[in-house]
């Protein structure tokens, strides 16, 4: 059996499955502090005898620099009761034997790499739009990443000329990508959550704006096969459309992509790809 | 011995060298039509009778891609007469060897990667502000490349506010990156080329916000290990230091990056990263 824990910063999910990826069981909760949440976690586990290895997906930003000495923490989350935990380390005194350790959005966009929407391709984009919004890049089989993971919901955009009054919500860059565009900037600017504004309303065309600016900056750096967008604000079914046309307004006739309906699209595993990601990054650990 | 050429829109250099990329000699001449420029590359290479390989890295954009019928070709250029031209057929028919076929800028950022600058680093950009502004990056020791090569010279970024009436002059974009930061940017401006203004002159600020932009940018979405900066706009000596500050005012305390002065850096190489790049291209192409 193979082992996945998706670490939100809302909440977890827990996994088990077989070598064909098939969850046979599985538990979510909410994300409190790290001793009663990872509690959890080990008990969840702890009723399978035979894990061969557990693959985690975690929000972060983490520490994935194997010759680090913080490799396997959360780093600098504001979420502090997080901050500076060694979630690898303590995933690792409870079970020998080999961990995955990867990004939340690295995992989702792993499992659909591999069997979900861009199974067919050599390399895609995975952005989660929600109460945050993050990426995660394969190319040629490998993560995107260096000196750390990318942050790409951070990315500075344009403003929309309805939008200028909005100073942003990012605690760290304010009008940022995610401080205009996460699911949290619209309850600052109109005092409502987003699914109580109506598909109507104007915040979607300016949502679409900054998230299509986002994608045509990624497509000209990363040149990817197909992008996918997944998190809670995507669940507004106006809202996919819409970045695609303001996204393709701007990519005129400059660079080829695939049809836009292949390129632009959400995640085949739904709101599985994190979980399923965790277990390819299982399997891929026991190598 | 190697082969090498670094076809660029304005000149040509082509050279030769050991497997060692001492290279042993070399010619330059200007772009001009397909016929009169191929006809002097291959006077060049033809009195070498030992030549294994050769690497080009062409201006572009160029076909990138295995599969398609038109790789090797230069493809949607606005240099009218290299449009659709199929280089690396052309250089086939010349000489059967291996060839080795990627962009200008990739050729110069494998040099850096390789021998150059970013000799200790898994990753690096390379990007040239010249004419124009184009990127390559290299991950793992892979390009990064999928549905075709970065165009990271056109990523959109935000007015600086002493800039807000120039319309920017990209052919394609208008105000990109390369319409608003590219050298002929200056020239539309003010009427006068660059290096006639002064280093004091505001241009500098300008186009150092642009271009530390479009670097906090690229970090956020490759997080490379090392940025370089190239081409002849980058021989403005105060505009180094300018884009660094610029940068780290974005980059706040946000994500770690190397030490500034490590990591937004000049090729190692020169002029010479596009050749020697080739030449290792060249190598390559022999494996």
């Amino acid at each position: 059996m193979l082992g996945s824990i998706e670490a939100g910063g809302t909440k977890f999910v827990c996994a088990v499955g077989d070598k064909n990826l098939n969850v046979v069981d599985r538990i979510s909760f909410s994300t409190t502090t790290p001793e009663e949440t990872m509690k959890k976690v080990f008990e969840f586990f702890n009723a399978y005898k035979d894990l061969k290895a557990i693959g985690i997906g975690s929000f972060g930003p983490i520490d994935i620099n194997k010759n680090s000495p913080r490799y396997g923490y959360i780093t600098s989350t504001p979420k502090l009761e997080w901050k500076d935990f060694n979630f690898l380390g303590a995933v690792k005194k409870h079970y020998h034997i080999p961990i995955g350790w990867t990004t939340d959005v690295n995992a989702a966009c792993l499992g659909e790499y591999e069997v979900g929407s861009a199974v067919k391709n050599d390399s895609c984009i995975y952005l989660t739009i929600g109460t945050g919004i993050g990426g995660g890049a394969i190319v040629k089989g490998k993560f995107i990443e260096g000196f750390g993971h990318p942050e790409m919901g951070h990315i500075l955009v344009r403003r929309h000329p309805k939008d200028d009054n909005f100073q942003g919500w990012c605690p760290y860059h304010g009008d940022c990508l995610e401080g205009l565009a996460a699911g949290p900037s619209v309850e600052k600017r109109y005092g409502m959550k987003a699914q109580d504004l109506g598909p109507d309303h104007e915040v979607w065309e300016i949502l679409a704006y900054y998230l299509a600016q986002a994608l045509f900056n990624y497509t000209l750096v990363l040149r990817p096969e197909k992008i996918i967008l997944g998190g809670g604000v995507m669940k507004q079914p106006q809202l996919l459309e819409m970045i695609k046309k303001e996204f393709m307004a701007l990519l005129g006739d400059y660079i080829e992509i695939s049809e836009i309906d292949e390129y632009i699209v959400k995640p085949i595993l739904g709101d599985n790809a994190g979980i399923i990601g965790g277990l390819i990054l299982a399997k891929e650990a026991c190598k």
